[in-house]
């Protein structure tokens, strides 16, 4: 999907299956349903938010995700990882998770407060986390998770140990219940404030990476792959 | 906080308070506990992930966001507001909160993917939501809001009509029950995959404004406030 290009598609055999709690409420023009609009987010946004419900309170925190549109969960997988010792993870495994993904593109200067605003892709994705034990599945999402931050690293690195892969645990999360909004362009102003001649525009952002740092120890050429990310990345 | 410096200090007078559920748990050496290092990444961060719990499930949700160190709650408030009609706005109120405020940083390309990791600033704040009533508190939270997108863009705005008022609710959280972590620089590899050669680094991220874009009704020249905020986001 183009900046500026909302979707209003849906009932398609592409379409997000949103159940009541994933449905848009509010904003209704900024939902998207389009199943490759959301792999598209995903693919394009490096961290997610997942929120899981303790005792007392929620929490969410950011953390590294892969996923794979054609894993074993309904509607594909979302792979999230961790240590093992790590309270949020041992809250995961049959408990119902929710991953926000959310690329902010800019930063909307109304003619009034209430129509100042972001524009942004965000996906919102609810479902019962599954503990990956078997060890295929699991090194999958290990390299899936590698790969997403960087295409083309996991088959460039030694196996990970028996240890390593003991000491880190994997949820999966379906795809199938997930919603999409997306915001682009300029500020919807009161015609009013139009009249008065009050300025409204917007401030494009976008993230993108300097120059790759290779570590003291480093040595030899920058791999291919990593210069590659990057360069998708707009370094400069 | 400079990128690269890793705080340890805990126990000063501008300590974070944490509680045994805001205390962080796994990668401690991460974890930074100085209130004005907080101030400054929620000066920085332009987009909160707010987690609250539904009666089936949590929501993550991502909002934009204002703060005052002197606010009425206990280390201060932060605010976010909504449609008075948004099921988590309902839902808010003297519930149980989550605010997640991420900086992502870069992208660490370890010599294993156990070693794989991002470069971020995120802080984890809990507590109970307050709905703000006070008709003068609300006030300044939206303009805390909107001049948080863009610093000092809410003077120069009209003021906010009874309607817009009435539609907007405003939930105050707590800034006491927080805790930060931070990760920067190259990646913590095993000395023998250092040995072995292969290559390690870091590729940093930075999120940047593109040129102002005014709309197709703006007459004259973009605002001061407008250009200065994106200056400070390093327009091209």
């Amino acid at each position: 999907m183009k900046a500026g290009q909302l979707s209003s598609s849906i009932e398609t055999m592409d379409t997000l299956s949103p159940t009541e709690r994933t449905t848009i409420q509010r904003g209704r023009n900024r939902a998207v349903a389009d199943r490759d609009a959301l792999h598209r987010l995903l693919t394009d946004a490096l961290v997610c938010h997942l929120g899981v419900v303790m005792p007392t309170h929620p929490v969410v925190l950011p953390t590294a995700f892969g996923f794979d549109p054609s894993g074993p969960d309904d509607g594909g997988s979302l792979y999230v990882h961790g240590s093992v010792a790590a309270r949020w993870l041992s809250a995961s495994p049959d408990a119902q998770l929710c991953v926000t993904v959310t690329l902010l593109d800019g930063l909307v200067a109304g003619r009034s407060a209430f129509h100042h605003s972001m524009n942004y892709r965000s996906a919102v994705i609810i479902g019962t986390g599954r503990l990956v034990d078997d060890e295929v599945e699991k090194q999958h999402a290990l390299d899936l998770i590698v790969d997403h931050m960087i295409p083309g690293r996991a088959a460039t690195l030694r196996p990970s140990t028996r240890k390593e892969l003991a000491a880190t645990a994997v949820i999966a999360l379906p795809l199938v219940e997930a919603s999409m909004k997306e915001r682009a362009g300029g500020p919807g102003d009161e015609p009013e404030d139009v009249a008065a001649g009050t300025w409204g525009g917007h401030i494009p952002l976008t993230t993108v990476a300097g120059p790759v740092v290779p570590d003291q120890d480093a040595r030899g050429d920058v791999p291919a792959e990593v210069s590659a990310r990057a360069d998708s990345l707009g370094a400069r």
